[in-house]
């Protein structure tokens, strides 16, 4: 016996997003089953609209619902910098800290020989077409992840940037704020001597 | 900054589910928005169709398209046998194991002080009024789980059914078959002692 069609179908929905199996899909149908008919109505909506209202930006593949995006779209900001990060979530994350106004470019993944990904697979030649194109970019700030595949990313932009005389940063490594030295890994430690400041 | 409207609701819709929190939320509502457009537009129908097109059933409380419900409907099953659920999710466990042919009763939750849970909250009443009604029902098997709340959910069910000579029986406690010994805990292994059976 199978479980009613209705019920089969939302679990095999369920079952296509990442990290949820066959139980977690059948936990979250049957408590969709019981959640308020508003809730429900308004989830299917929303799916539809972030599918259909929402794209990436053309200039930095930031994802937006207006093309150019909000912040390219923005002539207030510093457009002498441009902040290279992996995904769209990591530019929110830089938003909430308030303190940048340059711009932004999103790679949309990282190098990764393993995964199979070369740079024709993550937005690179958009970047170095648009830092040809706009000669008022004269940093650029790579802010990948750290790590291995982050790295290599950072060094792989790097080498194609530099010849255009365009200053090429990383952010800084070291101890997170409010960490234990006593916790902190060796490779971290490392960095944070190697990157020491005078005071 | 905040996200673009569409993905903040859908983060939001994501984060009414069960153990969904809003890092998870987040992922998902990204990974929604580089899914196949059909499988978004599958995913909304099946949620309104999953809250419109299910009900319970009216005999049993099993989760069902049509009411009464296959399993109540259907004539050629044993109706002197009734087995009793915490959940519709327990129906479709004991239907694939295909060797028990009789009725099903679904109780939707377990007896529980902690969480405020009592008689009133769960299908005791309409499990009664059932075995009141219908006089060919000889056996009430009770299949909550082995937990706490269950095993006192199955006495309870037994004291109200016994004096209107229903037999009432328990699943059997014991070894998972395919188990060690070795790591079964110790109030399994005394039960499985207990239940002995002769070979």
């Amino acid at each position: 016996m199978q479980y009613p069609e209705p019920i089969s179908k939302l679990i095999d929905s369920y079952m296509k997003l990442p990290g949820i199996g066959s139980k977690t899909a059948t936990r979250l149908a049957f408590y969709t089953i019981d959640m308020q008919e508003d809730d429900v109505t308004e989830f299917a909506q929303s799916l539809i609209s972030a599918k259909r209202d929402l794209s990436y930006c053309s200039i930095c593949g930031n994802i937006t619902e207006s093309d150019p995006c909000m912040i390219c779209a923005d002539k207030s900001r510093d457009n002498s910098k441009v902040v290279v990060v992996e995904q769209p979530k990591d530019v929110m994350s830089l938003e909430r800290m308030n303190e940048y106004h340059g711009l932004y470019h999103v790679l949309h993944g990282v190098l990764s020989p393993i995964e199979g990904k070369g740079p024709e697979d993550i937005n690179i030649a958009s970047l170095l077409r648009r830092l040809q194109k706009n000669e008022a970019i004269k940093e650029v700030i790579i802010a990948t992840n750290a790590t291995p595949e982050g790295e290599a990313t950072a060094m792989y932009i790097a080498r194609l940037v530099k010849p255009a005389n365009i200053k090429v940063t990383r952010l800084a490594h070291g101890l997170a704020v409010g960490s234990d030295i006593e916790y902190a890994d060796e490779m971290t430690l490392f960095k944070a001597i190697e990157g020491r400041q005078e005071i």
